[in-house]
């Protein structure tokens, strides 16, 4: 495949991570970036040690200070010498969208229906090319779902829950399903142990917490982080959670693997400790064409990170996305979609 | 993605197997199926029970007699009604492969460069479409690759390997190292029960003994089948292999997922035995981004039978080819490199 040039638009964790390990990959070249303060575009590939640099902070000059994340208009990615300050930071990508094969939106989860109308914005401008985002939750497909006319008119390929869940787990049960002709049940459980990670991850904390009985993603967004605290505080920094509304069951259904009410979600996470509180783990339980019933099981190690199992699926997905852009594929797809026909 | 027509050569357990998972699959339509003696070439679609019961020999009418399969010049797919008999299925097949998206050669393994030369016959006649195999020697990789030239000026896109193993094992592989960044081990390891079906996988049997300390593939081949008993008597049913020269190490370099030489296939077949006697296992170790070890794992459960992992990876990968294929991408692929780009 020849090279595809790719942009991210918001440099947090996620983003930030993408920058760096998409510098070990071939064929993969970071040409834009931007946070809310500063937008840095260079077709030719931008330097993302540099970048990574302003944007942490770390910059080598500063005689060996701790690295601090910076923010407000001249910091961040604004204070990259590649970059420059802006007001219209996702105006200004789409401006230079010609060039861009595929936008990696890491953008915090701000409103329900904020990835949707990031969506619009490129679609109003007749971008011709590749969205990938990192979602998780099953409302925002429909909401992906209602635009696939004008993506298509665009010609834009969306890719959606891209990372380590749904991305990395439901691309796990599309594989482990090959086995059989029918399936059961996939059943997804995760855990995570986010201490250290925990201020990176304070978006994901809260959008986890919205599963909880009692919340949903209204009451979620408007608590204030001393009232995230104390829900922690409350369940000694251990939040399990069972049923969720989880984008999983809907990206499986369409797959083909099987219904959406054949999926269960759920996990533990430990807001106080490195260690993962319980194994991630995939069971795919279904008949084969010979009429034995199994279970196919994928486990991920404890010590790999949430932070671990988001970068490589979504580059692997975002690629699989552009073959299917420069195919004339547009519309909304799944991880398990862009698995391998199965 | 537009409707797939594909062709089957060879009508042995993958070969029926494969037209009969077909059916239960949205746009996949089988066409032409022959073997040796008989080819069907329906451009509509074949009627694959009508064809089934023909080379199986269980057909309706016979007033419920116990299934057995035909073989000779008037029997096997000739004995369809959709068929004709003939002495070169190939050449007939190549005939009809403008209408033929991907063809799957589910031949036996008569000799090490017999797929190569078939594949070849596909160029000579300057077929643009996908070639399927579900070999597993890393030495016919090696002779795929020499033909690479003939097969771009073709148009031909080459799927290797995409069987259960190195098929959906290697997939698993590519999967389950996207927690890391560098790969330290893969180690494949199955388990074959093969007592009832071991009529249906002499060649895979032998092929496995190929593999024993002490033979080689041109031994094997020129043992009598009272010899491959003799050596199966010798171990109780049960032949255990290490460090077999399997494909997946070779398949895994080229999807630049490890070193060759980091993977180590080996595993146990019971010929005496419908249950597995170990079970089949993918440990993928390898460093994260954040300097942690780990090793993911994937487990086919003991009940899931060789012959039921091998037909959805297979037509998977296929519909991965068609789709390289409509991209322009010829050459040779091994089915990891056909995973979502990792």
């Amino acid at each position: 495949m020849h090279e595809i040039k790719f942009a991210v638009l918001g440099t947090g964790g996620i983003g930030r991570r993408t920058l760096e390990y998409a510098t070990a990959k071939d064929g993969l070249t970071p040409v834009a970036a931007c946070d809310r303060h500063g937008v840095a575009v260079d077709h030719g590939g931008l330097d993302v040690n540099e970048l990574l640099a302003a944007t942490e902070g770390n910059i080598a000059s500063d005689g060996g200070v701790t690295a601090v994340k910076q923010s407000g208009e001249t910091s961040g990615v604004a204070a990259s010498s590649q970059a420059e300050p802006t007001e219209t930071p996702i105006a200004d990508i789409i401006a230079e969208s010609d060039g861009i094969d595929a936008v990696l939106i890491a953008l915090p989860n701000l409103e329900h229906d904020f990835i949707p109308r990031v969506a619009d914005r490129f679609a109003e401008a007749e971008y011709d090319g590749v969205l990938v985002d990192v979602l998780k939750r099953s409302r925002v497909i429909d909401m992906l779902d209602d635009r696939i006319d004008s993506f298509n008119d665009a010609g834009i390929t969306f890719v959606c829950g891209a990372g380590a869940t749904p991305g990395l787990l439901t691309g796990a049960a599309a594989l482990a399903a090959q086995s059989f002709v029918d399936i059961e049940s996939v059943e997804i459980w995760w855990g995570v142990g986010l201490k250290s990670g925990y201020e990176d991850n304070r978006g994901t904390v809260r959008e986890d917490i919205a599963h909880l009985d009692g919340y949903d993603t209204e009451t979620a967004r408007s608590m204030s982080d001393a009232e995230i605290e104390q829900v922690i505080d409350e369940h000694d920094g251990r939040l399990e959670f069972t049923d969720m509304e989880h984008a999983d069951d809907v990206l499986l259904e369409r797959a083909g693997i099987c219904d959406a009410e054949d999926v269960t979600v759920g996990g533990i996470l430990d807001a106080r400790s490195d260690e993962k509180p319980t194994t991630t783990t995939v069971r795919v339980t279904g008949t084969t064409f010979d009429g034995e019933r199994g279970t196919n099981t994928f486990q991920l190690d404890d010590n790999t990170s949430m932070e671990a199992n988001v970068n490589g699926p979504a580059l692997g997905y975002l690629q699989a996305g552009v073959r299917r852009n420069r195919n004339g594929e547009y519309g909304v797809f799944g991880p398990a979609e862009l698995m391998p026909g199965f």
